[in-house]
């Protein structure tokens, strides 16, 4: 997963100007979503659903190091190690402090690995994704330190901080720990499960020399910014290689997508897209919420298939299940639907629908978005009231049909506030049997 | 605090064959409450109504083990080590792990030490009121290990495993770290904050021989609660004692109460007693919520004020802000009032309503009390309906009055309803500014 990747910033999703060959081609020998929701428009929330196939309203994530991962949720990792997956965290976490005593006020203490994780190489939040422990030239916010160290994250390998192989390229740094974890899995012939969350494009966001001079005639901003997805893009390439080589890439599947639309500060720069959508990070608009995505299988998942289906991040957790045949426990609800029908090229269409939301009630933001079909409602951006889209016709959502479909609108909103009082159940302790 | 102590419990409440001189001398000497409410009817909730000053309901607190503080919830400890007092917490803390690592699937870890405390000798839980390390003879749930060791919550003493003078009664253990706490301030020079949570007399209670002596013609079960509560009597003795050694007494409140009524089993059993009210722990009957309580102050509080205030846990925060002329931030809802004209003795009613819960959505818990004046709405136990009662002329919640005074129940379930969303707005974030 990449972090606040908009929709137009890949070349598989017709951007022009970035150099993204290996996502790409990835895209074209397996599957692309045209159609994937991030669970919601920022961070911690999404990386919730992705491992537990649940909105973050229901496990209390409101928003960004807001709660953190509860212990009693039940994350795919737990699920994989008890079929004896080894299991890996590698990159950014942001579910929780990784270090007990460091005290902020808005999360807790809950790192990887109490949610299932055998091995971990992980940062709480956001490093710089050039030389991830320097504060970049320029930068006086976050973790900017004026001595030049970055005070805001810090990797933690395996419960202690890690110290070596901390310099350049941030994926290539994820990377270079990834690749070990499995290689020691293959060797041990055991399955592996690895989650890879790499820090890039969230700001800091710098690229390193090379990374810059492959894009001599744009402004040095977007430089920095494609620079850095560029070298992300290299590291999912040598991952691909890494899987051939060692011949398990037909029994192992990729999923690629972004953990919400692109920052707020880069997409009004116009350096950061989210394509043709409206909108980005923060917002319920398409922009916030749509993400490039795809899934990698060979021989399994039929090439250049480039899917309709709305698909979310709460439905990797349901996915693999299904994929492995585990059978999930059917007390605690789940926001997910298996996406292997589509995988297979089977299912084109969800019934179900999607409910996303975001809320920092204290600066009076409470947004939802509620999609069924080719319509959403939604409360798109602070302060404003509750709209609906015809996202078939007017993808774009400049045509607000609240006053034109009333009965639509007073439909959904009904199904929308059954799906908010089945959250407020859940993250009020409904799903916890003790 | 006492933990589970009844209202009927204590000599000073009317109980004849109980022991407690010190208690009944210091109600003597200070200031009686008749009419003190618990946060909440059981534990965690109401621990943590007594450090904020704010109903466990606004901070996802809805019973015990569930949630843990909140990091950045503001304690009493906080605000007072601001002030440059030591601060200390002794006994059972219930509100967050103590040891990172031990996970466990209803709360998070969330030391005292996060909240505002200098020095800790605290356990996460209930342990024996005897010999608090080894499993009580008979003992088979909870922390009871066949090898005779207890395995349920153990002494952590400033971030460590204690090792030394754990044997015996647990009051002592817990007041033999308590007073060289207060010693060492007093020896700095500097005032000083202990927060002293006793273990006794929740179960397993367990008393000494010596205690079990004490209650020769009382059954056996009888003579293991009273025994364990007169020793806890004992040792809250030998505090008074040693401040007024010190001649520091004068200057020193101390505020006794316990967190709940009485143990569900050890009430039905007759052993336990919430006096003459009806009901017990986890139950919002005024027998759940009613809970002995006492202020002392020489020369301050005037001796002997047997006050009919309708006082509560949340109130310790805005009194002790108040006797120290601490302003408070206006910006955080606290629910409590500062009863300092109270234990001057110059106001006598409560204009203020007083709202609990207690909530385990899972077990289809979820019930209210809402007390206004001399009436009461409640949902006193599981699967019941809301209820109107004259605390005034009916104390024993005989007379529902639902029927009889549609009107009157209709505005305070209304009222009710306010609160609630209230406490929705903080549990959610409201409060939190980041």
């Amino acid at each position: 997963m990449a972090d606040d990747l908009g929709y137009g910033d890949v070349g598989f999703n017709g951007n022009k100007e970035i150099i993204t060959p290996n996502l790409d081609l990835m895209a074209k020998e397996g599957l692309k979503f045209t159609n994937f929701y991030a669970a919601a428009p920022l961070c911690t929330p999404t990386r919730a659903s992705v491992l537990t196939g649940r909105s973050p309203f229901r496990q209390g994530i409101f928003a960004a190091h807001t709660g953190a991962l509860r212990p009693a949720e039940k994350t795919i990792a737990e699920v994989l190690k008890k079929e004896k997956y080894q299991t890996g965290f590698l990159g950014k976490w942001h579910l929780g402090w990784l270090e007990p005593d460091k005290i902020e006020s808005r999360g807790n203490y809950s790192p990887p690995w109490h949610h299932g994780y055998d091995e971990t190489f992980a940062t709480k939040s956001a490093v710089p994704t050039w030389n991830p422990t320097k504060t970049p030239k320029g930068w006086t916010s976050w973790g900017a330190q004026k001595d030049g160290s970055w005070g805001g994250s810090i990797y933690i390998e395996n419960g202690k901080p890690a110290t070596d192989n901390l310099e350049g390229d941030d994926s290539r740094i994820i990377m270079d720990r990834a690749i070990p974890f499995i290689k020691k899995s293959i060797s041990k012939a055991k399955p592996f499960f690895a989650t890879i969350w790499f820090h890039t494009p969230h700001e800091p966001v710098v690229a390193g020399p090379e990374y810059l001079a492959k894009y001599p005639n744009l402004p040095i901003g977007k430089q920095h910014y494609y620079g850095a997805i560029t070298a992300m893009d290299e590291q999912i390439g040598r991952l691909k290689t890494f899987l051939k080589d060692n011949d398990v890439d037909e029994n192992t599947i990729i999923f690629f997508c972004s953990d919400n639309g692109p920052a707020d500060p880069l997409a009004k720069k116009g350096i950061a897209s989210a394509g043709k959508y409206r909108g980005h990070k923060h917002q319920m608009w398409e922009g916030g919420l749509r993400v490039p995505a795809l899934a990698w299988w060979p021989k399994h998942i039929k090439q250049g298939i480039v899917s309709d289906f709305m698909a979310t991040t709460n439905d990797y957790f349901p996915t693999i299940l299904d994929v492995l045949n585990i059978s999930n426990n059917k007390k605690i609800p789940l926001d997910g639907v298996s996406l292997q029908p589509v995988l297979n090229g089977e299912v084109k269409t969800r019934e179900t629908a999607f409910a996303s939301g975001y809320q920092r009630l204290y600066k009076n933001t409470e947004l939802y978005a509620y999609i069924q079909g080719q319509y959403k409602i939604c409360i798109p951006d602070k302060g404003d009231k509750m709209m609906l889209f015809d996202l078939k016709n007017d993808p774009e959502e400049k045509n607000n049909l609240a006053l034109e479909k009333p009965e639509l609108l007073k439909k959904m909103v009904a199904e929308l506030e059954d799906v908010k009082e089945s959250w407020r159940l859940s993250r009020e302790g409904n799903d916890y049997q003790w």
